[in-house]
């Protein structure tokens, strides 16, 4: 039996004091989501994750979801009921517009308290983080009618949404494509292909589902350039808004994976399916980011919510599980051994990971708060530099907190021995639902290579320059700052390594993009590592003040004790990172590839 | 569908080049194991491997093990006819002595052919591999009948063997053990207690199932030193040798585990069951480290046979699979995209893969040959050497060989993008497999104290002491050799950090021993990067010489490319590990157990 607590003293920690979020009351919904709105927000979510998604999260993989011979497809037990609990509770809609019945708050309080769903049950999330980003592609790039249409049932999860890319041939290379679209005289388009890897292609929680689904118009130019973007709902909708019967679209077969065992991840068969174009033709694949950069979001709090859930539970076994004594003396006389807790090399895996996690929290906070700037403020200067921190962070996020998040799930099981590896211990589901993670929305590699081949050189490298000059800032303003000390002098030489890291890449990828390619991922995670470490010391700056202010904290002083270890232990990796770019492709590309 | 191909090539190049095994025909069974006869069983074993144990891999995940109603287990469908074809080719006493039915030749011969058999399928392989731990208990402690009773049917895989260690309240604090053991006046003991993750501790495949089980004899003192062991037959034994009735001993239930599903893993429960102490009352964890020492290095392997069948499979598909163009220019014009292996990041992982397996079996090469030297020579001092070579690197081998044969798996199975987490496409088994090798045989954190708290300090440091000495006598040796400068250099200064790593322990871990905990796994890794980083350095000397002598040979070549791959990429992770080392153990420790 797992167990899961929501963070929300951390979140709080986070909103209120890190990041302020009351300074943004400028911004449309803000001032509704005032800190006793938040409390209460942050309230439900914990319940709801604590007492209803958790509770199906083992069963729900051990059961699975099971495909009929009709093409239907049954959630497991219990999921039905929940998803209807997490629909009324409007938690699809928290930050959808008002005018299409959501409640219009932050888009950073429905991220932050995903990841309490996402702990709590990550195939259960799935179903809900889907519909949102289909939502959000509709919201931008449909028709007033497409919207009005779609989005409401979406907001009170009445209908679910999916997200169409991948077929046999074509996952992260999308210009192979061969699903195809035919115009119809009445302007619709039908839409016949096979599309793989459809996670909640099929379920039995709602009525309908709204399939956004990538194809290609008869004579359209070959590649990326001749992809559409269609909705084709799974049940037909009436003018009035009734449904009609069916439309061409079957599941053909769910998957046998690995994890994320109670959402369906379907084939799904397009056979002259009705559909309508959202936004231009040929121009799908500029829709589809819309939803794509969401979801890379959430993948990556998928990836940090694995890993908070572990912890937990790691932590729970460490302090209950008697073995052996302790190397500096007996700490607990009283019984047969002493708790694992008390060893050092179990504290060093249990702080590697809640330091990862705490930083890696905040770092969503702050992304997700450029996020709702970038919609929502009124200065186009404003939006324009937080949509380049979106663009910049948003691989970044995905990749080292999907990365990160599986080792540390499997970390976490290492605690447990062999009971880890046990079905009913259940912490190797966290390790198998966060091996997903890496994969899906863009494999970490591909990441990587968005990172430093698209976002690190957009418009003069604008996005890069702002985020060092911020970090620059901060450590400027805290130079003098003894107590800062211990923060500012590692998180200067991690930038360091960075800026040496950007400059080769500058220096030596023009000539040979070999290079760039080899240095990706490290990059990647060099990146991260500065992004965490920026994090942590404006954690323990504010940390340090409010101690300063109302004394002796234990939340604040375990926070100070978690950053010093993240400085110390965990971010000289920068070093590391940089001396591998550094290395170049050569060694890497010079085998031919009959010698592999 | 997964592919196996067993590397004859390169454990040949490693006998017979690298570590020259001719050199120790004084050594007995060394030289009836000329190079052809090695050649022949190299192939043999490849040949049975590959057709027979690989295509079972698989299926016998999904089908799994089954429990009846009257105790008994079934494994998967084809396995009892491949573990008949196994025994019957001599497999499982290739190296026991000749005077039991054993071959007698090398245990190298052994260990190298063990890695194919895991590699193409791990589950299987374990029955087999259990058994020779079993008997090399029972041949170091057993009395002469007990030999003769037990070990020629277990040489011949007539029957199996199991180690019996686990309960459910002790995994690593064998002090915690409750089974007891009651003489009788037979000289006999009857033994009760429950063990749990007992491999192989039931099956179909023979007739009888030699368990060997510490338990504490009525009125032992409390802790280890309480602990005996006991050989006790699932099927009592005539005095005759013949099958007498059914001992008191039964599953219980079979785990349900995240991976190697098709290796039974029982919860047995001993009933009054008889049994025969082995080794004198009260050192059953003497007796039992000969079969965990030979385990340890068993286990090492089988990290590095995962890491090995995952890399081969990953190398199949990136050559295969068609997405994007190269960065570089069309490499593929006539197809409509690139193969993936023409990417620099799908290289790097791949590159980063073969580069630790070919080092790790180079170190599973020459410490199986120590282990050789330890049992079979006739000079004490150089038993003594090869007895501290083999205590010093066991824990590493266990401890790296797994914890990066896992990552292995793991980055191997992200070159498959989706698919790979698809069950059908069999790597993800790989990786599940994987992950109880960190766990098995004491959790990695244990061997990492192992090798700090115990092996490093023995005899004044003596094993550390030699291993410094050896590889700077190597280092001096090629000093002035131009062409092993890319090898050298970096060698040295890794060197100089497992030194200076090994100083920082002396000077700070007397004063307080949970520095020594704080620095065991990172020190463990340490010293893995160094050890495969000397086999590098020797495997590029003799490729070079080699290469000087009989010119093109694209092995040869391929393997000075990897070597470089390693130095520059993978071996200055050293220097990150030497920081975290001397970061100590405050920051971990400072939280009390009530702040997690």
């Amino acid at each position: 039996m797992t167990i899961y607590k929501a963070p929300v003293e951390d979140v709080t920690f986070l909103l209120n004091d890190v990041f302020q979020v009351d300074r943004y009351n400028n911004l449309t919904g803000f001032s509704d989501a005032t800190a006793d709105v938040r409390a209460a927000i942050f309230d439900e979510a914990a319940k709801l994750a604590e007492q209803v998604l958790h509770p199906l999260n083992h069963s729900g993989d051990l059961e699975g979801c099971t495909r009929h011979d009709d093409g239907s497809v049954t959630t497991p037990k219990g999921f039905k009921e929940a998803f209807k609990q997490f629909a009324d509770g409007g938690w699809i809609g928290l930050a959808a517009p008002e005018e299409y019945g959501g409640q219009g708050l932050p888009a950073l309080l429905s991220q932050t308290v995903s990841e309490f769903m996402s702990s709590a049950n990550m195939a259960f999330g799935m179903y809900g983080g889907l519909t949102q980003g289909a939502m959000a592609a509709l919201l931008v790039h449909g028709t007033p009618e497409q919207k009005k249409a779609f989005v409401p049932n979406m907001v009170t999860g009445k209908w679910t949404g999916t997200m169409n890319l991948t077929e046999p041939q074509c996952g992260t290379d999308l210009g192979l494509m061969r699903t195809k679209a035919v115009k119809q005289a009445d302007g619709t388009y039908e839409i016949t292909g096979t599309k793989i890897f459809i996670s909640g292609g099929e379920q039995d929680l709602t009525e309908n589902i709204v399939h956004l689904v990538l194809a290609r118009i008869e004579g359209a130019p070959a590649g990326m350039k001749g992809v559409s973007l269609f909705v084709v709902p799974k049940m037909k909708i009436n003018a009035d808004g009734s449904l009609g019967g069916p439309n061409g679209v079957s599941c053909g077969s769910i998957e046998h994976k690995m994890g994320i065992h109670a959402n369906s991840t379907c084939v799904l068969n397009f056979d002259n399916a009705v559909g309508d174009l959202v936004g231009a033709e040929n121009k799908g694949m500029e829709a589809m980011f819309v939803m794509m950069n969401e979801a890379r979001l959430g993948v990556g709090v998928q990836g940090l919510s694995q890993s908070e859930v572990a912890y937990q539970n790691a932590v729970a076994y460490a302090k209950d599980r008697l073995q052996g004594r302790s190397i500096s003396g007996v700490k607990a006389p009283d019984k047969p051994a002493d708790p694992i807790i008390v060893h050092p090399d179990v504290r060093r895996t249990l702080m590697s990971i809640r330091a990862f996690n705490e930083g890696a929290r905040a770092l969503v906070v702050w992304t997700s708060l450029k996020s709702d700037v970038a919609h929502r403020s009124d200065d186009p200067k404003e939006r324009e530099a937080a949509d380049d921190h979106m663009g910049l962070l948003t691989p970044v996020i995905k990749g080292v907190l999907t990365d990160q998040g599986f080792a540390n799930a499997v970390a976490a099981q290492q605690m447990f021995g062999g009971h880890g590896f046990i079905v009913e211990t259940g912490v190797e589901q966290f390790v198998r639902d966060a091996r997903i993670t890496m994969l899906y929305e863009g494999a970490n590699g591909i990441q990587a290579l968005d990172l430093v081949g698209r976002k690190l050189g957009r418009a003069g490298g604008r996005a890069i320059t702002t985020f060092f000059n911020e970090v620059a800032a901060f450590t400027k303003e805290n130079a003098t700052n003894e107590a800062m000390k211990p923060f500012i002098a590692p998180l200067g030489a991690a930038v360091k390594d960075l800026q040496q890291a950007t400059m080769w890449l500058m220096q030596n990828a023009m000539a040979k993009p070999d290079n760039a390619g080899a240095a990706s991922t490290d990059y990647m995670h060099l990146f991260g590592l500065v992004a965490i470490g920026y994090m942590w010391a404006r954690m323990a700056k504010v940390a340090q003040d409010k101690l300063a202010e109302s004394g002796e904290q234990p939340y604040l002083k375990s926070k100070l004790v978690t950053g010093r270890f993240f400085m110390e232990r965990m971010l000289p990796e920068t070093a590391l990172r940089l001396s591998r770019i550094q290395s170049g492709a050569d060694s890497m590309m010079e085998l031919s590839a009959e010698a592999f």
